[in-house]
C-alpha cells in the first residue's frame, strides 16, 4: 500500500508514527512543511521535517512535544551571555543535525537531498520529502504587525491574533522532487493532524502540489486537528475562529475546500457534522500512545 | 605601558595572561592570527581568537590546552552520527560561541567588531584584534600535497614534514582597523612564544602590519617557543629544522628578520647563542604556572 501524508511538526510526526506501525513504512512518503523553516545563529532550521525525523527515529522528547530527548543547552547558554539571538530553543544534539543541514545546503546540495541523506543516517525507513526545495516562508498577519512565522510563535509565544497567514516564495515554489511522484502513485492521500494554516497550508501553497491532489483518483482524507473545537496544542481553534469563523469540523473541511474526501473527526465533535460537505468519520484522535495512534492510523485507512 | 602582543593560540594566550598581571590590561592590544581560521559545518571559527578569549576570560581548559573547561560533546556527537563533518573537535559551549561570530559575520560585521563584543561580553580588559578582517589563510605544503592549515594540523596530526607555508590572501589583506595605531603608539612590541610560521607568520604577513613594525622607534621582543631546542607541545621544532636548518635560537631569530630587537630564549638554550644577530636576553619560559607566567612577562618587559 502506497501512502502520501501532508504533515506539520509534532501532531502530524506522531500521526506518522502511528502510521508506520499499520502499513509498511517503505510504502510511506512524508511530505513535510518548510513554511516554518528559519535561518538563526547562520543555522537553516526545519522543525517541522525534524520533529518527524525525531518523532519517527524514537529521538524525540515525547513530554516537551518537540526536540530531542536527554538534550543539553550548553552551546544556547553560551550564545545567551555572548548576546546572541538564544529565543529560539536549539540543545545541543538538536544542533548537530542543524550544523550537518547547514553545511550541505551551503554546498549547495538542496533541501530534499539533504533532509533524504538525514533521514537515511537516522534510520528512517519511510521517505521524508520537504514540499519545496525553494524558499517558501510562512507570516504571520496580527494586529501588532507582520511575523515571520516563528518570531510570531516562539518569540511572541502566539499571543498575538491571526489576521490573515502569508506563504512568501510560493508562487514561484516548485514541489521537491518526488513530491508529485509520491501523491500520483498513492493509494490514499492523508492529511495529517496539524494546524490547516500554517502546517498544511504551506504545503498545499505550492502550486503543482496542489494541482496533484485536486488531479487524484484515490480518496484524500484528512484528520482535524481538533478535539471538542479544540486546540490539542497551540493556536489552531484561535485561528480558525477568527479566519474560518468557527471551530466545528465544518470549518476545519472549509480548510482545505475540495482537495479531501473524508474528515476524520474526534468523537467530542461528532455532534456537530452539520454544513459538512465531506463525508465524516468519527474516531479517537487523541495520540495519547502508540495503541492510540495505530487505532486511528488504522480508522483513517479503513475511511 | 602600552603593550602590543603579536600571538598565536595557546601558547601566546598563556603568555598574555602573565602579562596582564604584571601591566595594567588597558594598555595591552592583543594582535591575533587568523591564517588558521576555518569555515567548518557552516561555521566561522577562529581558533587562536577564541584561545586568547577562553585563557584570558578563565574559561578554557588548562589541562587539554584548548577549548572550553568543563565541556560537552553533544552536538558533535549528533554531527558524527549524521555523517558531518567531526574531525574538527568543537564542543558544545565552543559552539555557542561560533554560532554568535558567525551570525553576526554573515550580517556583515567585521571580524575585528565582532571579535571586541566577544571580548567585551567575555569581560576581557586586554584589547583583542585579529591581525586582519580580510580573508587570510595559511596553507602548508608537504610531501602528501598542500592542505589549508587546520587539515594538516587537526585531521592529519602534523604528521607530514612541512616544505613551506603560504599564506593565501596575505598580499590583499588590510591591517584590521586598530592594529597599525596599536603598534605604533606601544611602548614595547613583543612576539608571544607561538610558532613563528603558523602562528606568529600570518600575521607579519600582512604588509602594511609588518612595515609598521620595520618602522617602530620602540623595542621588539620576541620570545622563543623552544626549549632546548624542542617544542613545548606541537611541531615548531619540526618545522624549524627542516625549513630553518636548525633549531637553535639563531635559527629562531632568523624567522623574524630585522624586526626584532631581543630573543627571550630558555635557559636550557643558553648555551647556543652564537650566530644570534638579536641582543638575547635568557629566561624560564615554561609557563608551567601563574607564578612562572608572571616571571616571564617580568623578565620580557624589563629586556
Amino acid at each position: 500500500m502506497k501512502v502520501a501524508v501532508l504533515s506539520g511538526g509534532v501532531g502530524g510526526a506522531r500521526f506518522v508514527r502511528g502510521l508506520v506501525d499499520v502499513v509498511d513504512p517503505e510504502g510511506v512518503t512524508v511530505v513535510g512543511n518548510v513554511g516554518d523553516d528559519l535561518e538563526i545563529l547562520g543555522l537553516h532550521v526545519s522543525p517541522d521535517l525534524d520533529s518527524i525525523l525525531y518523532t519517527l527515529a524514537g529521538l524525540g522528547d515525547e513530554e516537551r512535544g518537540w526536540g530531542r530527548a536527554d538534550e543539553t543547552w550548553n552551546a544556547l547558554d553560551t550564545v545567551e551571555r555572548l548576546g546572541g539571538s538564544s529565543w529560539f530553543r536549539l540543545g545541543d544534539r538538536d544542533l548537530g543535525l542543524h550544523l550537518v543541514r547547514t553545511e550541505a545546503l551551503r554546498a549547495g546540495e538542496p533541501l530534499s537531498a539533504v533532509t533524504a541523506e538525514l533521514a537515511r543516517r537516522a534510520g528512517l525507513a519511510v521517505r521524508l520529502l520537504p514540499a519545496t526545495d525553494d524558499e517558501l516562508r510562512t507570516w504571520i498577519e496580527t494586529p501588532a504587525g507582520t511575523f515571520p512565522f516563528q518570531v510570531w510563535f516562539v518569540e511572541r509565544g502566539h499571543r498575538d491574533e491571526v489576521d490573515a497567514v502569508r506563504y512568501e516564495g510560493a508562487s514561484a515554489a516548485r514541489p521537491a522532487p518526488g513530491v508529485i511522484e509520491a501523491i500520483e502513485s498513492a493509494d490514499v492521500i492523508l492529511f495529517a493532524p496539524s494546524n490547516p494554516y500554517v502546517s498544511i497550508g504551506p504545503i498545499l501553497a505550492v502550486r503543482e502540489l496542489e494541482e496533484a491532489i485536486r488531479g487524484r483518483r484515490v480518496p484524500a482524507v484528512a484528520v482535524s486537528p481538533l478535539i471538542g473545537g479544540r486546540a490539542v496544542k497551540g493556536p489552531a481553534d484561535r485561528m480558525l475562529a477568527r479566519m474560518a469563523g468557527g471551530t466545528t469540523p465544518a470549518h476545519v473541511a472549509s480548510c482545505y475546500g475540495d482537495l479531501i474526501d473524508v474528515l476524520v473527526v474526534d468523537e467530542a465533535d461528532a455532534h456537530d457534522l452539520e454544513n459538512l460537505a465531506v463525508r465524516p468519520v468519527v474516531a479517537k484522535t487523541l495520540m495519547s500512545d502508540g495503541d492510540a495512534r495505530r487505532r486511528l492510523a488504522e480508522t483513517v485507512l479503513a475511511a
